[in-house]
């Protein structure tokens, strides 16, 4: 069923919207809006977040009304079904170093069903360096030394790589040092080293933390950089390992219906999608939650999965405290852009590459095989020469061929930044 | 209150058996066993497998009735609440990298509550290599670069340091290739590369494979102790990270007591302490489980956590499928030793060791500092010179000052050898 998300065009069929997917809901909400019941606990949000939440709490016998915006399940995360290949249209690699993840992929028994995004023994097995210096190559292997010295220097501002600053990457409570580099952008670290890169550790190290972030080297802080490096084991190779590896076979959203099927199975979820939420009232005995065409909902308890940059398009009353409030008229900066193409180039399945600073869409490599036996290439972009994929097609082909030469028979992907239930991509921190 | 598993020992009180713990359970019941309700699920362990096991089922609404053999939950992962300082006298150290453990330690809020048992900043801060040549000593920075160069040259049997022939650490569907790794021991391995170790590798990997695998080189499988190593994302850091750097500030006790008493907390939880499993009767209408002392449970389902060296101890009818049968009679080759002891010498703090292939406890390392301002030296032993630390102190002792000499205040340990519970360490397979 398709979803009104994401695009997709062909040179035939030119761009159209939304994009078949099997965690769209049909129908779409399984109550009778004339009954006026009392839940014990209304979720806001059917991305994994609040699957989880509705879930267990459905699973623990409480009454549970999960609320969704959109017409599918999966929030930030859902996969395509086109042509029984799963185009990732947003989250997409996992990995055991992901420990809630990891937990509920050896729940759900699916440790067996991943697959790796890299192919690197076919054709063009190269890292492609394009930039305004002309274009240079290097085998994967010089690519993951070049990146992994350059992001060592980045983040070496302790002397021991981060670890020292930064000793438990889960933990909210930083250190006072690591507090310190939220005052600090990527831009002024870069400038802190720049005698010490190389150009071409350079130019790996600024497209990393680009499409880490979906920002730009002045708006993203060096404290949420070296945070995903911490997450990510302190190395690149680690970083690799849990943020652009191992995906699912049979995509995202074939993962998530597992969480809604088994809250469903509770006979305890009731839900309603295309259902955005427009106010929610904190009274003594209860919320009362409105949805944008004037229903209401009333339950004991409400859980807020709302993504922080479309957290002020919902009125709470009482209002959010002073802090959270500070936090969501601030936002995020991530404008990720992901695009997809999949290409009659089979020789581009070992192809990784940047193409920086001058081409909309900075990064991209052979992340699969489809059926049809063409070579897809996922490609990223952001906030740094933001653009709409959709608006202009040939904008957008031409910054796949700016990365290396292609022959397109289709292109997927998702405006994050235009969606209005997300404005941007994952959470990054400015400075 | 005391349980009765452990012993302790000082100069002054000499011997004594039974360790205050936090996870001693009293009363040791809280039904009556005059009654004969059915339940939904019997639970058999009170393991943190068997405590998650009844949590979860009584918080989905089943009734569940918990049955273990001790007087405590926790199973082999237990600590002493002896002057306000945990020893951990089984399983220890925990890592976001062990994903389901970190998913509850994030679920009770305890990621802040951790400690690193190394402190390498005190007095003797050596790694010391005790051999029949003699005794050598290293810093920690040459400590970690041979152990990881000799791990490397023993784990590259696939030229990719094992990630070639074990791609995914957490899945059964072992690769072909690695499957004929089971036909070899460690000492078969150590063979073949027997020119390219240094005799200070070889002690290192010598010893770090025995006290991963509580056994011999000659019993346990190269392809366990390969396993390890990919758990351990193929590096000694990373293994060490996830094996022996974190524990938690209050001990393991701490953290299961959480979990029972979330169970309970649902009312669903019904338990019995004391109360062995003899045998096990699965009819078509449910259930029939009898305990040592002839009570009889009743329950549609029985969830089974019961250690493997010690299935053979419970008759079930019908009997365990073959190849479990199998397995349950092979057993596992984890006889490890674990033995603390509280030292009045303040410099051993930064100290690691080995003392081997003499000396019954074949390492050590400073572990902590207790409240009352002593080094905790942590030692270990196992199939390998195997004795039982209760049998005879002096010997226990001495193999203590085999490793490094030190003012002994006391002891603390637990014989899992000889504890009908489990009848070993952690599962270690054998080749």
């Amino acid at each position: 069923m398709a979803s009104v998300d994401g695009y997709s065009w062909t040179p035939n069929e030119g761009l159209k919207a939304g994009i078949p997917c099997i965690g769209t809901v049909e129908p779409q909400t399984n109550i009778d809006n004339g009954s006026s019941h009392a839940y014990d606990v209304i979720v806001v949000g059917a991305g994994y977040c609040g699957l989880t939440a509705s879930r267990d709490s459905s699973v623990a016998g409480l009454k549970v009304l999960l609320l969704e915006g959109r017409d599918r399940i999966g929030g930030r995360s859902w996969s395509s079904d086109i042509g029984g290949y799963p185009f990732e249209m947003g989250g997409t690699w996992i990995h055991w170093g992901q420990a809630h993840v990891w937990r509920e992929i050896m729940r759900y028994q699916l440790q067996d069903e991943i697959k790796v995004s890299y192919d690197f023994s076919k054709g063009r097995n190269q890292y492609v360096q394009a930039s305004s210096h002309g274009t240079q190559a290097f085998s994967h292997e010089e690519e993951e030394a070049l990146t992994d010295s350059g992001l060592r220097k980045f983040f070496n501002k302790d002397g021991q790589y981060g670890k020292w600053v930064m000793p438990f990457p889960h933990s909210a409570a930083f250190t006072p040092e690591a507090l310190t580099y939220d005052n600090m952008s990527a831009a002024d670290r870069l400038l802190e080293i720049k005698d010490s890169l190389t150009p071409s550790e350079r130019l790996s190290v600024e497209t990393v933390i680009l499409t880490w972030s979906g920002g730009t080297l002045d708006t993203v802080s060096f404290l949420e950089a070296l945070h995903w490096w911490a997450l990510g084991d302190y190395s690149y190779e680690g970083c690799v390992n849990r943020l652009a590896k191992y995906k699912f076979k049979r995509g995202q959203s074939a993962f998530a219906k597992l969480f809604f099927q088994e809250g469903l199975a509770t006979s305890n979820l009731s839900y309603a999608f295309r259902s955005p939420v427009a106010n929610v009232k904190d009274m003594e005995n209860g919320v009362t939650v409105t949805t944008d065409n004037g229903q209401q909902y009333r339950a004991r308890k409400m859980i807020s999965t709302v993504p922080l940059n479309v957290l002020n398009t919902i009125s709470f009353d009482p209002p959010l405290l002073r802090g959270k409030k500070a936090a969501v008229n601030t936002g995020h900066v991530n404008q990720i852009i992901k695009v997809h193409a999949e290409v009659r180039d089979k020789d581009l399945r070992s192809y990784t590459g940047i193409s920086y600073p001058h081409n909309r869409l900075f990064t991209g490599f052979g992340d699969g095989t489809t059926e049809a036996g063409n070579t897809h290439i996922v490609s990223f972009g952001g906030q740094h020469n933001h653009f709409h994929p959709e608006e202009d097609i040939h904008q957008t082909t031409n910054a796949l061929q700016g990365l290396v030469p292609m022959n397109i028979e289709r292109l997927v992907f998702h405006n994050w930044s235009k969606d209005e239930f997300d404005k941007g991509g994952w959470y990054c921190l400015s400075h």
